[in-house]
C-alpha cells in the first residue's frame, strides 16, 4: 500500500482509540510527510478540526510554494469545508482512501483544477462503517446533518 | 448600521490590536450572537483560523438545527475555506462586510442555495486597505498567494 495512505489510516486509528471518529490525514511534500492529524470533533469539543484540518493545522504556516507542490490525503472523501481549504491553498493533489460511506464536492474540486485519486481502500472503509452502525449521530453533527 | 455587522468589525478591530488580520465574524441565531471570533494567523501561528472558522470554532458543537436557522457574518467576503464550512453546515444566510479586497466564491456558494447579502461597508473596506498596504505578504500568505 502507498505509505502515506498507510499514515493516514494510521492516523484515523489514533482518532479511534481516543474516542474520536476515525478519519485520518497526511500532508505530503516531496517524498515527506510534514504534517498529520485526525479528526478531533470528540477530542477538543471542536466544530473545525476534521481531519485534514486538523493536519493542516500541524503542518503550520507554510508557504504557497510548499502547498502548490503538496498532496493531501484523507482517508475519507473530503467534505465542502475540508475541500475549500485545499481550495484556498492551492493544494494541487488530494489522494481519497474511500468515498463509499460519504462523498464531498469532488466534481467541484475537479472542476478548479484539482487532480483526485480515489483508492478505494477496504481498510478505511471499514473504519467508517463500524464507527457509523456504532455512533451514527456522532458521524451525522461531523458532517452537518 | 446593522448591530451584528458592528460586532464582526469589532472583532476584526479587537484583532488588529493584537497585531493579527482585521477580519471579524460572529455566528447569529434568531436575535443573539452565539460565536463570534477573528482571524488568529498570526495570534496563534494557525493555518486554519480566519475569523468564519474561528468564530464557528467558538460557537462550539452545535446541531444542525441551529447551524440552519443561522446567519454567518463576516467583515470580508469569505474564502473557499470559510465558505466551505458553512456549506457544511447548511448556513443558509451569509452577510458580507465587503468585497471590494478580496472576493471568495460567491457564484458558488449562492448556486448551492446560501443567500448572500453584500453590504459594502465603508469601514470593513478600510481596515483591510490600510492592512494590506502595510502587511502585503501577511496578506498574501493569508489567502494562499
Amino acid at each position: 500500500m502507498d505509505p502515506f495512505l498507510q499514515a493516514a489510516i494510521e492516523e484515523a486509528r489514533a482518532g479511534l482509540a481516543e474516542g474520536g471518529i476515525p478519519i485520518g490525514s497526511v500532508l505530503v511534500l516531496g517524498d515527506k510527510i510534514i504534517g498529520r492529524g485526525h479528526n478531533r470533533r470528540v477530542q477538543k469539543g471542536s466544530a473545525i478540526l476534521h481531519a485534514e484540518m486538523d493536519c493542516l493545522e500541524n503542518a503550520g504556516r507554510l508557504t504557497a510554494n510548499d502547498y502548490r507542490q503538496s498532496t493531501l490525503y484523507s482517508t475519507l472523501s473530503p467534505c465542502d469545508m475540508c475541500s475549500g481549504t485545499a481550495l484556498l491553498y492551492g493544494i494541487p493533489r488530494i489522494v481519497i482512501g474511500e468515498n463509499r460511506t460519504f462523498q464531498g464536492p469532488e466534481e467541484y474540486v475537479r472542476s478548479r483544477g484539482v487532480e483526485l485519486t480515489l483508492v478505494d481502500d477496504p481498510t478505511c472503509v471499514e473504519l467508517m462503517k463500524q464507527f457509523i452502525a456504532a455512533h451514527p449521530e456522532l458521524w451525522n453533527e461531523d458532517i452537518g446533518k
